[in-house]
C-alpha cells in the first residue's frame, strides 16, 4: 500500500512510499483511510522519527476488518481514529482509539479532530468547571486554538483569544471568544486558565498573567523557539500556579465520540483551513509552518 | 527601635537604622525579637523593596503585648513568627502567623524554620502521600533543601539529594537522603516529585526527569539565572507533568506549630549553617550568596 514514511536524511523528512499493509492485532480494527489531517509537529519534526516510520495520527475511514475480540465497530462502519500510521491507505488501530461516526455527518472534515480535539478537551477537563473563569487561548487561530476557544466558551468561560497578527483574528469572535487580542502583551488583568499552543516568548508571558491558583496547559509549541523564564518568575503571592504539560492521548475513543456528538449537535465547528490531496502534503506543510492556515490541514487520501 | 531597612540606592540594598516601634493591631501580638534568620531572596533582592521597608520574615522572640481580641499567645510566651519586618527589636504580627514554642526547647535555632519550613511542608503536602515515591531535592545543602530532604524521607519517600559540589554533600545522608548526587546530570531514571530550589539550568533539567503525572515544586531560585525550556519540552508520553509555583505562606501558624512538634520529637533537625550577631549581616549575606553556608543563617538580635 501507499503511505507517507519518515526519511530523516532526505527532503523534508518524509516521502510517500510503497510499504506492506499493516496487520491488525486481535483488539484492533483495520481501516481503509479516506481522509487525514496534519498536525504541526508531524511535519516540523518528521526527521525525529526513525527512517521508515509511518507518519500521521488523525484519520477517518471505513472498517475493512473488525476486531476478532468482537468489540468495536463492525465492517463497513465509518470511523474516526487517533493512532500512529494514519497517513496511509490502510491503518490498524486499537478499538479503544476509534469512534463510529453517526449517520448523516459529513465525514471528511472530521479527520481534523482527533489530536487537537482530544488534546483541548482533556486539558480543559482537567481544569475543573469553567463557568465564569477567564480563559486565555494563545495561537487561537490555529487548529487546536479554534477548538479550545469553542470548548471553553460553550462551558461558560470568558474566553480571550490571542493571535499573532490582525489578519489571523477572523472568525474567532463567532466561535465564542469574548475578546480577540493581537499579541499577548495587549492583555490586561489576570486569567484563571491558559491554553498555550505557541511556546517561545508566549509561554512565560502567558504564565505571568495567571491568577493565584491558575493553571496553564502547555499543549503546543508552534513557535519552534525555546521559552525562557525570568529569575523568580515562579514566585508570586497567593495560591500556587501550575504549568501542566500534555502527553496523554491514550484510549481516546470515548473522547472522540464526545467530539463527534458536539459537532453533530452544532456545538463545535470543525476548523478546516486548507484542503487538498495528500499528494500535496509538501504544499500543505509549507502553508502550515508558514502560519498561513487558519485552522487545520485536511488531506484526502486518494 | 533598631531595625534593618531597605535602601535601594545605597550599599548592599539595606542598612540598620532607628525607626518607630511598630503598632500592633487588635489581632496582632507585639514581639521582642531575639533571633532571626536570613533567606536568600531577602538579601539578593533587598533593592527590590521600597526605601525604608523593614526587612526579614523569620523571628523568634517573647510576646510583649498579647492580641486585644483575646486569642493567641499570652505576654511572656516564647513564639516563632513568620511575617514582614522580622529584622528588628520589635515585630507586630498576626496571631495566625505565630506559634508558641513548647517549654524545654532551644529557642534560638528555631528562628531558621519559618519561611523554609512552611514552604517545604506545604509544597510536599500538596503532592499527596509520599510513601514509596522518588523525590528529588535540588540545592539540597541549602536551608530549604535540608528541610525538604527530612520531611520527604520521614514520610516514606526515596529521596535523591542533588548538590552543586562534593563539598556540599556532607550530612545529607544522615538527614535521610538515600542518594546524594553532585550535579543533576548524574541522575538516572525518573522521579515522581521534585523540590526545586535552584532555578537556572537546574529547573528544566529537573523537569526533564519527571515521571508521567509527576510534580515539580519551584520553591527557590538560588542560582539567580533565568531558566530556558527547550522547544517541546512540555510534551512527553503519559499523564500530564506539573510545575507548581510557590507563593503562599498565608496563615502559617498551624504549620509553624507542626514544625515545632517535629523538632521537639527529634523528627526534624534544624539546619543552622552560620550563626552570629545581626550586626554581621553583611558577612552572613556574603557567605549565603557565595554558597558557603550549609543550611541557614541564624542571627542573634542584640
Amino acid at each position: 500500500m501507499r503511505a507517507i514514511i519518515a526519511t530523516p536524511d532526505a527532503g523534508p523528512g518524509y516521502r510517500p512510499d510503497e510499504v506492506p499493509d499493516p496487520v491488525a492485532g486481535p483488539s484492533q480494527v483495520l481501516i481503509a483511510v479516506e481522509h487525514v489531517s496534519v498536525n504541526h509537529g508531524e511535519v516540523r519534526y518528521a526527521r525525529a522519527f526513525p527512517a521508515g516510520t509511518m507518519l500521521g495520527h488523525d484519520a477517518v475511514g471505513r472498517v475493512l476488518r473488525a476486531a476478532t475480540t468482537g468489540t468495536g465497530p463492525r465492517v463497513g462502519a465509518w470511523v474516526i481514529a487517533l493512532g500512529a500510521g494514519a497517513w496511509a491507505h490502510r491503518m490498524a488501530v486499537d478499538v479503544g482509539a476509534v469512534a463510529e461516526i453517526p449517520g448523516g455527518m459529513d465525514v471528511a472534515e472530521l479527520a481534523v479532530l482527533p489530536t487537537v480535539g482530544v488534546t483541548a478537551l482533556r486539558a480543559l477537563r482537567s481544569t475543573g468547571p469553567l463557568r465564569g473563569r477567564r480563559v486565555l487561548v494563545t495561537g487561537a487561530s490555529g487548529g487546536v486554538g479554534r477548538i479550545a476557544v469553542q470548548l471553553a466558551s460553550s462551558q461558560g468561560a470568558e474566553v480571550i483569544a490571542v493571535v499573532g497578527s490582525a489578519s489571523r483574528a477572523d472568525g474567532l469572535a463567532s466561535l465564542g471568544a469574548k475578546e480577540v487580542v493581537v499579541g499577548i502583551d495587549a492583555i490586561a488583568g489576570e486569567v484563571d486558565v491558559v491554553v498555550e499552543t505557541v511556546g517561545g516568548v508566549v509561554l512565560p508571558a502567558a504564565w505571568r498573567l495567571l491568577s493565584p491558583g491558575g493553571v496553564l496547559h502547555s499543549i503546543g509549541w508552534a513557535s519552534g523557539e525555546p521559552a525562557t523564564f525570568p529569575v523568580n518568575s515562579t514566585f508570586a503571592p497567593g495560591a500556587a500556579r501550575s504549568l501542566r504539560s500534555f502527553g496523554d492521548v491514550a484510549s481516546p475513543g470515548a473522547d472522540l465520540a464526545c467530539l463527534l456528538g458536539l459537532v453533530r449537535d452544532g456545538a463545535l465547528r470543525v476548523p478546516v483551513g486548507w484542503r487538498g490531496s495528500w499528494r500535496h502534503l509538501d504544499e500543505a506543510a509549507a502553508a502550515l509552518l508558514g502560519r498561513r492556515v487558519a485552522g487545520k490541514v485536511l488531506l484526502d487520501v486518494d
